[in-house]
């Protein structure tokens, strides 16, 4: 039997601010870095210690790790950072917060959006100061690679080959893993592991900042998953992050 | 020509009390917290961008190397733990002040053991609890790689094959590279690059948090170095580290 833990990034300043994020490398606030570190806390009281962290190019999933591992004393844990762990590209939504949003596109549009699993926002236009062709951390990427807007199931097609190619054979190599990431690449794991359907995957809410174990047979399949510690913190955050949603 | 960036780590608490290091894996002063956040304002402000890290497994060299890339707004950039650039294992030295050292085994012998490219202190005993053997960090090494004790010359026989396998090769491949390492360890990347004599090494004082630029050939011989910065900081850093040295 394996065990891997996801957690998603604590609170961002635009998770406060209601803002869509997706790619925009915003960090975390003062909740989030002490979420971050009560995750490390709540990991070390329970036995677990990695071998190796898999973690996005974006600041706030890669500090919740740093902040993690350091209140687990173990700095030293092996990182790779993978774009493809990256939060799901919010396309021209990307900045602008529920106001702006609503005035622009409309509720009902935006209710699209966010609903579906495949109707992506508005793209980018290629000559928008947002888009990341430019960003070094991206520069080794093919240019079509680099999305300019993303529906969760484009999300899932560039999730999926992480896992096949570099997760999923650590783990099998007995590699204990931690994976710090974002709202809707998590989504995309969970949907592989569990099976969900692209109906169910969006209503799926994954709080900040709390570790989620699933323990996989042989095959790596989930045999069951849950959060660790306190129940009463991990039910707030699921709420916090439903009402992010909503108020979206 | 290519260049790369050495630096040793912030000023730790064991700098601070005076107590031989070694492997002991003690944090940064809030001193060495800032002087490691300078770097890398240091480092943004001349134009420095890097492709990959490499740093030990102690988090004194860890934590300065995160404090500089965060200053940077590079978190994203890959990072190599190398246990092979390590601080030089200060054997039965390790923990001890320095009234303790000399009251244990004699100001003149100590000399021996500091001054000296071949000699090594007393080995930490099989069964002392300052041994390694039980480190998760080394849980993949063979036994008989963990030191008990180091002379320079064993620190530079062990830093010579992460150069060589490791580091060289990324050089040449076009990477941009910055090293966050320790006194010893960088004084054995230094020794070999510019070919300094055993008898002289042992002078050579590398101050804490100070980003140290080597500029070489297409053969990897050094053309010239300089460190970056202001020049009464790192003449003040020196002498600090200097003085460290004379007080032990």
């Amino acid at each position: 039997m394996y065990k891997i833990v996801f957690m998603r990034h604590g609170e961002s300043t635009w998770n406060l601010e209601n803002r869509f994020t997706g790619w925009t490398d915003v960090d975390l606030t003062e909740k989030g870095v002490n979420e971050a570190k009560s995750a490390g806390k709540i990991l070390k009281d329970a036995g677990f210690s990695f071998d190796l962290c898999y973690t996005s190019v974006l600041k706030r999933a890669i500090r919740t790790l740093w902040l993690t591992l350091d209140e687990m004393d173990e700095m030293y844990v092996p990182i790779k950072h993978d774009w493809r762990l990256n939060e799901r590209h919010y396309g021209a939504l990307q900045g602008l917060d529920k106001g702006e949003t609503a005035a622009k596109f409309g509720d009902a549009q935006v209710l699209v959006w966010r609903r579906s699993y495949d109707i992506p926002p508005p793209a980018l236009e290629a000559g928008d100061a947002r888009t990341s062709f430019n960003d070094p951390r991206y520069a080794g990427l093919p240019k079509e690679a680099i999305p300019l807007t993303e529906c969760l199931k484009d999300t899932v097609a560039r999730v999926m080959p992480a896992w096949n190619e570099e997760i999923a054979p650590a783990i099998k190599a007995g590699k204990q893993i931690l994976i710090s990431a974002h709202g809707n690449s998590l989504r995309a794991l969970i949907k592989m592991l569990d099976g969900i359907s692209d109906a169910e995957i969006v209503g799926l809410n994954i709080p900040n900042g709390q570790p989620l174990v699933y323990e996989l047979d042989a095959d790596l399949k989930p045999i069951k998953h849950y959060y660790l510690g306190d129940p009463a913190a991990i039910a707030a955050a699921q709420a916090a992050v439903a009402n992010q949603g909503k108020a979206k």
